[in-house]
């Protein structure tokens, strides 16, 4: 029609950094957070869910990772040209929250959230603007008796979701010990902070930097390899030794951890509370002096006994001053869950999964609002990093099942294969466990023509099972059941023997229908 | 300090038109959410979690409601010039995802999707910008088998999620009826798409017009009270009888399912199959000579026979030609689940409770991405308006008991209370059944120098049984238990009879505390 200009389509595409997930997936992912929310549930946190806007006002500009000031955030301005935002992360909201109805909520108060967050920046591989959280905080209480529960808590949930005792270890270190040592350097005080700062970053970079390279940024500076040169905190040379004594101390017994974590977990360990005990009295040596350090030594030793007296010994929790993420965040005890299995990378190569976890105590959640001090502990689950170590495990997958697939073979009998379907669905997959639920099932309804079009469906749709009833079928009162897996087994079998006497398709009455499928599915 | 001068604290407040979720909000209506996604993912649908964020292009910027043209989406401009937006309901990015990806989804595709959308309007009571949202369609199946099922499957969930087989019923009229009807009113055709819109507005309107209100709006217009003057279709007179006669019809039949349900779903009416064959002969009489209308008679009759092969009779599904919401966005057949059990209104009057969900056929989904009409067919549950229904029928709340509290005497002796905390924490809430979950417990970890606190804090947290461990118990190595609820239960019951004989606490061996609290528990 000539009035009928087209304009150009749309494309069909999700904004860049964005992604959709499907089926199995989010299955998956529902599955691992519904199991750690139960684990969070039991030790009485309750659920939060905050919108996903927030104002600007309340959400504060700011990221709490330092490291990355430049992430940003999705803003806008409202009609009323306040400004709006999507949350950054699940810690924001509840900072508001906590102000918001400090009247009114239970103090201390336990809750736990699971959820989508956004951040404006470069998406990459992997690397998306939206993805999960999954976060429990417990505001307004002062005790480590709250930490030593977020340890045991995370403990629980890594096991719950499938990883092993063994699999994983949870570190755990105080942001106190460092501040001990910062005063024995002679760094405490308000007026030390810019010092402080170049102190914990260059700390940070032990690794890449070595200790030659460190003792530099924290004396007069450091040139790089391409002639730069960074400005050092200008210590003296006495200050410098007490950190560097430290940074020393700390390696070596993050090492030792290392070497001995294993003996532990695998029992072989004589005396497992030993190494503990040893890491403790080595921790008090260094901040001899500093009341603010003795005190973060006493904070871990109580964490480790309240721990003990719980059944969470260093086999699965153990005090580790190698840690040091998150450092510059939190203002007393830290923890960091690291998976100790080893995966193959991309390039083939065995490497530890690594973290999985991490949180600690932090002042000042609810200052911004309020201008009180209200104390907090929290952790946050990697939920796409744990995920994939559950994959890696082999730990996900069994609730994603294909459908039966009951097939059309004569298009005026739709109401018979809508009874079959519909005497799949209100049957229970395993009668002696109802809580498996009831067999997945559904009939093709496409253009059923084409009947190897039927089959080509439900092996995309990874149906176990075809159901199939033709005219002579029919007649007889008579269905078939076409065993989709069993080719799949076969290949992966190293024998046909097994399964030779196993029928890939069967002929029983309609009335056996139900009996002959749960018998096909195994159960 | 001179130089500290603190800037004007933040607002601690959501903004205008959101809201947050506390505990039982957030168990309860994931619970109902899980229950339904258990029903679709038994029906073989495949939940599919797109992000928040779409281009603005991709989403269009229209929302299906046609009443409501003003409403609009939150939106703002990427860092390249790109519009983007966050979803204002779950069937446009189900658009964009199945032209996406239409190469590798199976055909037909059935999905699920739950989650939050987000609308800029004007907020009001319960009326919030950021709301759930429960969709499962079928996209590209022309078969009216998979109107049927959505109709089977939406009267599962709502049993699943505890509406009784007699509490709903589930009504289907077909669009194509009505396009009979406007054919056989010579209102077919491309050019008469504006009168056809005018009929349907008029048609929508009878109940508050009246007949003659709607003669005149199909005729030459209408003068309201106030003396504002509607334009009319211009219809003849002839043309005017023709959908007079339909909307009486229509009415009538529509008012006989409602007169006749009640002894259907009571199983007192002898022969419930009747009242659909009886509307569907009067539909066909309408419609007599348009093929189109034919075609919409002959497909509510085989989604009828389609129901009842699966045992959905009449007692929960019905065909109903009362039914015009959605008649205008609809293409073929629609269906509206309605609660048919009363409720207290906030004026103390009985009502209705009304409808809870609704969907039916459409074309055009992906149309607008590739050009090719793609037949679909959905259903959209109400999360709010089914969860305020379970409410009202005391079917949600189970599972947010409060946990156990075990209180603090001795700060000193913080790793015994955790010690019990852990026991209770590893047990199973009812041995005979694990998937109970295990016990709820938590330690008090705010200031317990104050005993009462602590009690009041239980209180707060619904909690219900107290733990205490004073010294004396200590050194006998016996615990208390304070049943928490037994109070609420007395002023409850109407007699003290039946609780006298039931301690308000009890003293046992600390090894029986698990066993103690199964029994305090009713476990």
């Amino acid at each position: 029609m000539a009035n009928d200009k087209p304009a150009r389509r749309p494309r069909a595409e999700t904004p860049k950094g964005f992604r959709d997930y499907f089926g199995a997936e989010v299955i998956e992912r529902k599955a691992m957070l519904d199991a750690i929310a139960g684990v969070y549930h039991r030790y009485g946190f309750d659920p939060l869910e905050t919108s996903a806007v927030e104002t600007v006002e309340a959400l504060g500009k700011f990221l709490p990772d330092v490291d990355r000031p430049n992430e940003g955030v999705f803003a806008w301005q409202d009609e009323d040209a306040d400004w709006l935002a999507l949350r950054y992360d699940l810690t924001a909201p509840l900072a508001r929250v906590a102000a918001q109805y400090r009247n009114d909520l239970p103090s201390p108060y336990r809750r736990y959230a699971m959820g989508p967050v956004w951040r404006n920046e470069k998406p990459g591989p992997g690397r998306f603007r939206q993805f999960y959280q999954c976060d429990a905080d417990t505001v307004g209480s002062a005790s480590v008796a709250a930490d030593a529960e977020m340890c045991a808590m995370l403990a629980d949930a890594l096991e719950e979701v499938g990883i092993d005792k063994g699999d994983y270890i949870i570190k755990v270190n105080n942001r106190k010990v460092l501040n001990g040592v910062m005063e024995v350097a002679g760094l405490a005080g308000d007026d030390k902070e810019a010092e402080r700062g170049i102190v914990l970053r260059a700390i940070d970079k032990i690794d890449r930097l070595g200790p030659e390279g460190v003792r530099a940024l924290l004396g007069e500076g450091r040139k790089d390899e391409s002639g730069d040169f960074t400005k050092g905190a200008g210590l003296s040379a006495e200050q410098i030794n007490v950190l560097m004594k430290f940074v020393g101390w700390k390696d070596l017994l993050g090492a030792a951890v290392e070497v001995f974590q294993p003996a532990i977990q695998s029992g072989r360990a004589h005396n497992p509370e030993q190494l503990n005990r040893l890491v403790l009295s080595k921790l008090r040596e260094i901040v001899v002096g500093s009341d603010v350090g003795n005190d973060g030594v006493d904070e871990l030793e109580q964490i480790s006994s309240l721990l003990s007296a719980q059944g969470y010994g260093p086999d699965r929790i153990v005090i580790d001053p190698g840690v040091v993420r998150g450092l510059g965040y939190y203002t007393g005890p830290v923890y960091e869950a690291e998976l100790t299995f080893q995966i193959t990378d991309e390039k083939g190569r065995p490497r530890n999964f690594g973290s999985v976890a991490g949180g600690g105590r932090y002042d000042g959640l609810v200052k911004r609002f309020t201008g009180q001090d209200v104390p907090a502990t929290g952790v946050s689950i990697g939920v796409d990093r744990l995920l994939a170590a559950l994959r890696a495990k082999g730990r996900v997958g069994a609730q994603a099942a294909g459908p039966v697939v009951v097939t059309v073979m004569d298009r005026d009998r739709m109401a018979d294969y809508m009874r079959f379907v519909g005497m799949l669905r209100q049957a229970d997959l395993d009668p002696s466990d109802p809580s498996k639920g009831k067999i997945r099932a559904e009939v093709y309804l496409g253009n059923p023509k084409n009947f190897g079009n039927q089959l080509k469906y439900a092996d995309k749709r990874g149906s176990p099972i075809a159901i199939i009833q033709g005219g002579n079928e029919a007649a007889e009162g008579k269905v078939i059941l076409k065993d989709l897996i069993l080719g799949a087994k076969i290949a992966e079998s190293a024998t046909l023997e097994e399964w030779k006497d196993r029928p890939a398709q069967v002929l029983v009455d309609e009335a056996d229908l139900v009996a002959a499928v749960r018998k096909m599915l195994g159960q």
